[in-house]
């Protein structure tokens, strides 16, 4: 039933699209994709993949190989009332290891439509930033 | 005088912002920003810039250092009357050398507001794809 969830706000998709990927949860993941409009998804890769069913075949290779979860922090967001786009740095965490990676800068597209507000578009780029730095910093300062 | 030009759509802007590229015209490039909203550019290295002040910098430094102009073709876009966001895939030619390189995946979001429509962010990220295949692909065409 997991297509039918509507998302009454864009930070509750995005909260289920990250949910999704900690759980490797193919349908829960491809519930927070438009299905009414184009969609695009670039990996960290710099692989540009367009329409729901190659992101999903995308994103099933990917929760076949590996399993993390990506700690965000929106830097930016510009909404409108049908649009919203939030920018977002992530650091991700494999399996139950501490150790963070990347960071990625993420910018994620969200529409509002009949069904509540889905992702069409997300961008992942690695930082220039020395992985980790960030989290070590933060722990230095404890 | 370019400090006051206004941008009656998203697409002028965006074809201003290339030809102040092609021109290193940084009082043009910084037109095309907005000066009423926080900004973010990431450039293809990872880094990310956030500010008027500091994308100026980072763009003195690019055009002191290379001349260069893309060729942009837009894969998707999404508009709202306030919001525009397009997706490009960018070629760049490096002085008078016809040689692609890239290409680019570019995510420009552009605001509405009480000087027309203005840049606010743009991802810029490389792609996997082998440089200049596109570009080759369309030559052989021929």
């Amino acid at each position: 039933m997991t297509q039918y969830r509507i998302f009454a706000s864009p930070d509750d998709a995005e909260m289920a699209f990250y949910q999704a990927v900690a759980e490797r949860d193919l349908d829960g993941l491809m519930a927070v994709w438009s299905d009414e409009e184009d969609l695009l998804c670039v990996h960290p890769t710099g692989e540009l993949i367009h329409g729901h069913n190659a992101i999903r075949e995308s994103w099933r290779m990917i929760f076949g190989s590996s399993h993390f979860r990506a700690e965000a922090t929106q830097l930016m967001h510009w909404h409108s009332t049908v649009v919203a786009i939030h920018h977002n740095t992530e650091v991700l965490f494999v399996g139950d290891d501490n150790t963070p990676h990347g960071p990625l800068h993420v910018t994620h597209i969200f529409m509002r439509g009949a069904h509540g507000w889905r992702l069409v578009c997300r961008q992942a780029q690695a930082s220039s930033e020395i992985p980790g730095l960030q989290e070590r910093a933060k722990h230095t300062l404890h």
